[in-house]
């Protein structure tokens, strides 16, 4: 009789980073920081049109998005960038009106090359105009279907290495080409990366905190099974869809002795989620962590008048906004870390742009990974997916 | 010595059901589906400007926005309807941007009247055009400075009952006003309501499934601590912040034993969240229930065109989109549901208008009044926010 099974093994945090150290090997978005951009950067150069439209979903549009929609508000790019996700067609029509369809170059980016929803919105785009070389991008791996496509139509490819999964993918040609396109400082987001990576790597005053936290939430993940991120801007409303997804599909799995894994995320916004989700943490049950993220400097002084409504809030008069919204995020982290039970901490990035918003996502993928070697988990893989599309398959086949 | 306390009760359905026909005395939104819209459309009708802008945040933005945004794709309106909501001034700027400040109305909604974020966008926004009669529509309980202000300035006011709260106002004047402005049928919106409200408290059929439901999720809780809903389409995704609003706030409370009730809200939207939380749904830790939403017929036949490009998943070609669409959501419930171990749900809304989604969330709005009577908490207030507002008040004072 044989019985010798790892069932649980907490390992010291200098095993853990060791494990980071080797997987570094074989998992492709490490490497990131350190590619060269210019076929990137010569290529977009060739491109006109003035709405870039992204045809993907999933890991092939949640990193981008996010990177785009946080720079947006402060007037960064000369184009649109429009992410066409969803087979709902309703959406599909609603999105096509905002933009003239002879002046779109279309980013078809999906790494199986057989992505139900990209490749049916790609056959239907193909209808409403002439697709070629001139006006589409493709990414893939290099053996799909899709990449075949695209080299038999002279339609420019970028491949995209096999070990680099969706979810870890902003940072290659998946989140840098459509970036680029529209006018991103790719290589200040890569200088984000590097400054991130080449610190974990290299200075245990970095690598310690992210492993300490990770243990921390794994230790205590049967008590506090969710993880809340409180974002303290509107623009990083899709950064928190792309952490929702690198924290679940990582993290969400059965480990090696066949023990279901989770942590579960929640993206809320402040001050907006003052009014909602609040309450619940503040007065519910303690089986949440909760990590704040404050912009610094938003470099706008924008003030709250004086004025002479009668309105009352006097005292708010003669702020500027960007302090007020600092303000609230302080107020709020002040009441949750009153109840002193419920564990909390405090992320705070310097301002609006490619390097920050990089080293924040950054430092979130090698948080992921490192929380994958406590759990004992694959965090690249996403095999509970896989039944669904089998039974979807099955279901159009008939 | 006296010790006699109710430490945990549960009640019968029949005295649930008793309980909440009590409430129905007291709280406001309960009879709000039998309220007279004359006084809305005949002011809504001399409102001439083009962009309608609510400035207001939590309940005084979500039920509306929900409402209005699951109607958007399917064009019923002849005018925008934008949110201000948060004081993130990056994002005031670029919202400011996309209309004509001249050419708008301006519906100013605050319950208290002292809302920081609304009463400090509002003063900004007098300073940028001139505030009056013609261009603003006040939306306040009767005896806030609010609403003094705008009498004193023949501004017209729509007061809000005392006994409606933010999260449960969708069918006051809080969230019909603003949508009536933008060529929303409000009537049929309220016909919806009815429609619920009359079966929920007439016919044992309708209100033993919501009381049941309740009952599950109130006697699980410990185990199954986060209920996700998973919405099959994207113009869901506004109504999906309004239910975690609505879960989140209500249930998040002390009940009358002072012991912390909780149930989490999770909001995911198909296809997009295959692509992401579904993995942590499947193979991730048991302690979620899921609820789907489909909406059955969108009224669009847009189909998947037949390709000669050689790009595979040939089977899907010549389906609709809509089929597909629900074909996904038919695929990704028969996996959750393979599963055995995860409780699930289906709610089925027949098509995209106001009578379907005014049913779907007045339902909601009941389902969430018999949780909280099961829960033994005030499903109505708020007490764990009041804290953060002191602490920020103070450090604006000082």
């Amino acid at each position: 009789m044989e019985y010798n099974k790892n069932f649980y093994q907490i390992h010291s945090n200098d095993d853990i980073f060791q494990r980071i150290k080797d997987e570094r090997a074989e998992i492709g978005y490490y490497d990131l920081p350190y590619q060269d951009t210019n076929d990137i950067k010569n290529y977009v150069a060739t491109v006109r049109q003035r709405h870039i439209v992204v045809l993907g979903i999933g890991g092939s549009s949640l990193g981008a998005r996010a990177i785009y929609e946080f720079l947006l508000p402060s007037n960064k790019y000369q184009k649109d960038l429009i992410f066409l996700e969803t087979v709902d067609p309703l959406e599909i029509k609603y999105c096509l009106k905002k933009l003239d369809i002879n002046d779109a170059h279309f980013v078809v980016i999906s790494k199986s090359g057989s992505t139900i929803e990209t490749i049916s919105l790609f056959k239907y785009l193909s209808t409403l105009v002439e697709v070629n070389g001139k006006n589409c991008t493709i990414i893939s791996e290099a053996k799909t279907k899709l990449t075949k496509y695209a080299n038999n139509n002279d339609i420019k490819v970028f491949e995209l290495a096999e070990n680099i999964g969706g979810r870890f993918s902003v940072f290659s040609v998946v989140g840098l080409v459509p970036l680029a396109m529209v006018g991103a400082d790719i290589d200040n987001l890569l200088n984000g990366c590097r400054r991130v990576s080449d610190s974990f790597f290299k200075q245990k005053e970095y690598y310690q905190p992210i492993i300490s936290k990770a243990r921390f939430l794994v230790e205590n993940k049967a008590r506090f099974n969710i993880n809340a991120i409180f974002s303290y801007s509107s623009s990083l409303e899709s950064f928190n869809k792309w952490y929702v997804q690198l924290w679940a599909e990582s993290l969400g799995k059965l480990n090696i002795n066949k023990t279901r894994q989770a942590l579960t995320p929640i993206a809320l916004i402040g001050p907006v989620d003052q009014h909602s989700f609040l309450q619940l943490i503040i007065d519910g049950v303690r089986d949440k962590t909760v990590t704040f993220i404050k912009i610094a400097d938003l470099k706008d002084d924008t003030i709250i008048p004086k004025s002479s409504a009668n309105l009352g809030l006097e005292y708010a008069e003669g702020l500027s906004f960007n302090d007020l919204l600092n303000k609230q995020a302080d107020a709020t982290i002040q009441s949750v870390e009153a109840q002193k039970d419920i564990p909390c901490d405090v992320i705070t990035i310097s301002t609006v742009d490619e390097y920050n918003i990089a080293k924040l996502m950054f430092s979130y993928q090698l948080l992921v990974s490192t929380i994958g070697q406590f759990l004992q988990i694959n965090t690249y893989d996403q095999p509970g997916v896989e039944n669904g599309k089998v039974i979807l398959t099955n279901a159009l086949k008939c």
